[in-house]
């Protein structure tokens, strides 16, 4: 079976420097102690001044530095890119969107460009959309995922009014993009997507995640803005994980004991133990992660996870991305592979 | 050459009654006379009742029954779909995505959707992707496109201190979903996709509108939510257009002896009719227009126009819709005909 595309380069963008647990819960008034024993996330990047409340990076900001090291990773040239496919839940403004802007930044013109409004799914949906367009007779792709969940971070707000489920939003999350350079034929260094999967699988089930927005008028106070519904997302992720990562390998042909690395879903330190551990894979299989270090940056975690295993992944290894976004219930994932020939990995 | 693919049913959904520009310019203490002369629009439906702020339609109740309306018009059954591609610059929530809770009121489940986050332009960009997905082997997909404008319109708001950039936005709008289904082979009915333009013409050019949002955190007072550079919009879309209509009857192969119909941007009654006088065409080809009784729809409109000229294109008959996003700046449009041997069309 021949791959479906080929990632060529990687690139990341965090911003400023790590915050601690320390320093997190006295911003927000919350227990340093149950953030470690809760969340079990050391450290993440915001894109925002917790003690002024100053923006100090916009997602256009992150996308287009991500964007900028996968292009230089790649060594491909902006010119020679077809089209942009950029995911995030969170836009610097509803317009423009956030992919022109980028685009813009890149010094792009004359090209197609598409903004998928997406969670933790966006960037398996943004490679998706690559791999579509590759099929359509394109050649190069630039594909972004990112987010700036500080947009949803109050430092005047008083976080003991809040129910757990809420708190957690302060707690689970961090910003960052990240960026692939996505071909239709391979090159040096490229790892080939064998299988992917996108399949939204909500039906008849209550979202378990809310991210609301206002306009100019005034907000209508009996809307939730944000809410998580940690109980049925600890409940229903380990399960749909499992069922991701037996329906890449099958549609891959590929069984259990071929694998040698596991990207997992990574809502927070402290779930993705779990999850790992239930996925029932033989004990060769080395875990990606980045979540203790960086949160859960929504769409531009797979891609920090891929631009990790990027440099992992020796000749002749197969690995699997496992992503859930929770939302409203999408399976999603890539089954990768680098080529038995291909010499460009580190050395181990 | 043949087609990119084709649209075979179409449905639309307009929320609610008319607002013509008397209760109109009485709700936000606008004259009426300077809608009736700026504008040009006549009427215009919103999804909030206006005496009363309250939301009556969300614009997943607009998708949901727009796209319903397509898949009887098609005669398809969801069943069927492969896949459901959705714009909007106003999703009822950053999560989650719209396309999801309308896939869930279709009772659709087990497969992949996308959501663009896009202006006026989305409508072709969720065709291009249809194209794109229909081209890597899938048969028949589902494409919606609306937006709720209304949720920037504050009953409360004293529009005597708005500049006129900022007034036009309460008087240019108008809310609506449309549909459409899009299939890789020809079906009784279809009409043909010959070309679709696509394409970022941004680069370093200032944004002609910018629509921001506001998370959970306090709005940023000096953060404009909304802005139109009307003049900038006056000045280039009209050439925008023409580049557009010569470059898609270009990549056709169509002389614009053989057009029929167009289908040209429609920002407003007014600026449609300079547009379209622009546009250099000869004298038999006929304009498809909806925004005097809709108002501008954002991603809607083209579909709007779209299912108007599904009924009144002819066997044989050629069309061409043009698009421009101001927001920054895409070029984007459809070069589309009916089948010689199709008897679908009712009599002209």
């Amino acid at each position: 079976m021949n791959p479906l595309c080929f990632l060529t380069g990687t690139g990341t963008a965090l911003p400023g420097d790590p915050v601690d647990n320390k320093t997190l819960g006295s911003t927000f008034n919350i227990s340093e102690d149950w953030i470690d024993l809760f969340v079990g996330t050391r450290t993440r990047h915001f894109g925002r001044d917790l003690a002024t409340g100053e923006v100090t990076h916009t997602l256009t900001d992150l996308c287009a530095e991500a964007a900028g090291r996968a292009l230089a990773d790649a060594g491909t040239d902006p010119c020679e890119l077809d089209f942009v496919v950029l995911a995030t839940a969170t836009p610097d403004a509803l317009l423009p969107a956030t992919v022109n802007e980028t685009a813009d930044r890149l010094g792009l013109t004359h090209l197609p460009t598409y903004q998928l409004q997406a969670g933790c799914a966006g960037a398996v949906q943004a490679i998706d959309v690559a791999r579509a367009l590759l099929a359509g007779g394109h050649r190069t792709g630039l594909v972004v995922a990112g987010d700036v969940t500080d947009r949803f971070l109050d430092t005047a707000f008083d976080t003991s009014r809040l129910a757990p489920q809420e708190l957690v939003n302060y707690v689970l999350f961090g910003d960052g993009a990240a960026a692939a350079v996505v071909t239709a034929e391979p090159r040096p260094g490229a790892v080939a997507v064998h299988s992917l999967l996108h399949c939204f699988a909500g039906l008849g089930r209550a979202p378990g995640q809310i991210v609301g927005w206002h306009g100019a008028a005034a907000p209508d106070p009996a809307r939730r803005m944000l809410h998580e519904d940690y109980k049925a997302i600890e409940r229903d992720v380990p399960a749909l994980a499992r069922e991701i990562l037996w329906e890449l390998l099958g549609t891959a042909g590929w069984g259990p004991e071929t694998l040698h690395h596991v990207l997992p879903p990574q809502l927070s330190g402290r779930m993705t133990e779990k999850i790992t551990a239930g996925l029932g894979l033989p004990p060769q299989v080395r875990e990606v992660s980045c979540v203790q270090e960086t949160g859960n940056t929504g769409n531009a975690l797979p891609l920090l996870q891929l631009d990790l295993l990027m440099n992992r992944l020796q000749p002749g290894e197969r690995a699997v991305s496992v992503v859930v976004e929770s939302s409203k219930w999408i399976k999603a994932g890539l089954a990768l592979e680098r080529s038995a020939t291909d010499s460009r990995a580190e050395a181990p």
